[in-house]
């Protein structure tokens, strides 16, 4: 008896939670993506023509939405990226959406921002495996390119600041708003279903909104994987240690986002995981040591897919051709 | 003085033949594009998605669009292909622009036509390296696809013979109409440039509108490379006698497009020419045995860059996520 008062108990708290939602959004551990406000409508543009250019690699082949695709939810959907002569990549490719909510960039927040993290793929040898020298030169060679550098930063110089810059800017312009979950934060309670919603208070009531909060619903704090259990993995990742090099930084990657986490499968920084039931439960049970029921896992796993927003409409740049100046493309050896 | 006024008449004969183009349509070799008649749009629409579309291929990471990149006029922009797994293709990536204007796909002309040429890529190792059963599998293992081929074929049936239909009507939408030779043909005097204009005649006086000719200037015909003298590769394609097993096919490929050529280098089947105009002296050489001036091969440059057409606008499709029944990629061994 006592058990089942409790329940009713929690069900009608519940219940009161759900009512209070989009009144009191503030008390709310995660907050509504606002569409992007564009105020450099050239620089971006610009950088969706550097974000889709295969020429920034070696190998003419590899750009920055090879692996961050923007058909595919911001990412590959591959555990490990593919990289320059088919290179295994070293950890999950995190989405690009919404990313500029993130407190750094790359799993262990080795990058400040956008415009730092940008810098890093074109020149890593595993990636796109290029130099920044190259990457300017290819670019510089071209007068479409030029021209539009010299718009917009008032000067015909590129260099590899004012690239990364510009794709920085392009990636700002890449946020999801209007998902269903936002509209149910907004008051329209019929926004999402009455399991999302059982998911959304399973999702606060185990302590998920401890670390997965804000509004990316992550990416405001770093946090040990394996908190209470340890993570197996054969991904030979430290996470923040190798950035801090402490010991203490062991395994403590920064938390992802969980916004589209339904298109942005496999799981966890070592893509290990398919399912959002098995990422679902996994999480609770490493992180928080807690076991979910069948039907608590359903729900929060309802709860999640409301999380897809909107989709950024991509208009596929054309990008100018190469000229006699342009520094070839290296594919093979 | 006799060589003077044999200049002045060429010149004047030239003038003379710019001044009838455009009303005298019909007797030039070289017919306009016409803007894409779309009648499906929503076969179109699933055809860009499966044209987008890298779990196509056995590594989830290969699209058509990846050797077909609708940013680079239709190709990779490289000697030859990356395929699965880095491999090296045999031959270089014809545009997929204006490509139903040609008689037949492949440079040797093996596939009868879009449709036919898009199963190929599928399942040939050495590119997408997939198979044709598992592109159905994973295609039919998600919902949102098999709505679309409900509502587009009348059946929720997903099978490859309705994903390259899918795929080949999309294709038929990417022509780059209204190009300032069309604009020139149309009777706008001033769309293209005296260089240009001279390099026109120099193109018709030369022959070498035998070959290049109709909508795409070019693909109306087979030609063996090397007519009268012979084309020094490395590249051991033998042309259509792979397909007629005919010696005297030994060579013979299908004749390139010129729509576009600015943005569809390197140049020739083996992509080993670079410049514009490296690949009109060569083929002025070894097809024509002719030797243009410095001038003839700049003025044919610059007429061969008027051919340069608008390129398709592509709205970025969102593919919808895989799920527990979607066979995982295979990205590595």
């Amino acid at each position: 008896m006592t058990k089942s008062l409790t329940s009713l108990s929690l069900s009608t708290l519940a219940v009161s939670c759900a009512l209070s939602f989009g009144v009191a959004n503030a008390e709310e551990p995660i907050s509504i993506i606002e569409p992007a406000k564009i105020t450099e409508p050239e620089k971006v543009e610009l950088g969706k023509m550097l974000f889709f250019e295969p020429r920034l690699s070696m190998s003419g082949f590899i750009s920055c939405n090879s692996c961050h695709n923007l058909s595919l939810g911001g990412v590959d959907a591959l555990p490990t990226s593919i990289g320059h002569e088919w290179q295994q990549g070293p950890i999950n490719s995190p989405t690009v959406l919404n990313a500029d909510f993130m407190l750094a960039q790359f799993w262990d927040g080795r990058a400040k921002d956008l415009k730092e993290q940008a810098a890093g793929p074109i020149a890593n040898p595993k990636e796109m495996g290029y130099t920044h020298d190259l990457a300017v030169d290819t670019i510089r060679s071209m007068p479409a390119y030029v021209a539009r550098f010299e718009k917009i930063y008032g000067s015909e110089e590129v260099n590899i600041d004012r690239i990364t810059d510009a794709i920085a800017t392009f990636e700002k312009t890449l946020v999801t708003p209007h998902s269903d979950f936002d509209k149910y934060l907004q008051g329209d309670k019929n926004a999402i279903s009455a399991d999302a919603k059982a998911g959304y208070q399973v999702f606060k009531d185990q302590g998920c909104t401890a670390c997965h909060n804000g509004p990316a619903v992550g990416g405001t704090m770093y946090m040990k994987m394996g908190l209470v259990k340890p993570f197996h993995t054969d991904n030979p990742s430290e996470g923040r240690k190798a950035v801090t090099g402490l010991e203490a930084d062991k395994f403590v990657f920064k938390v992802p986002t969980l916004r589209n986490i339904e298109l942005t499968y496999p799981y966890f920084h070592d893509g290990s995981v398919w399912t959002l039931e098995e990422a679902v439960n996994t999480m609770a049970d490493i992180q928080l040591g807690q076991a979910l029921t069948e039907q608590e896992t359903k729900q929060m796993v309802e709860f999640l897919k409301t999380l897809t927003g909107e989709q950024p409409q991509i208009t596929l740049p054309i990008l100018p051709p190469s000229n006699a100046n342009t520094p070839r493309p290296v594919p093979f050896k």
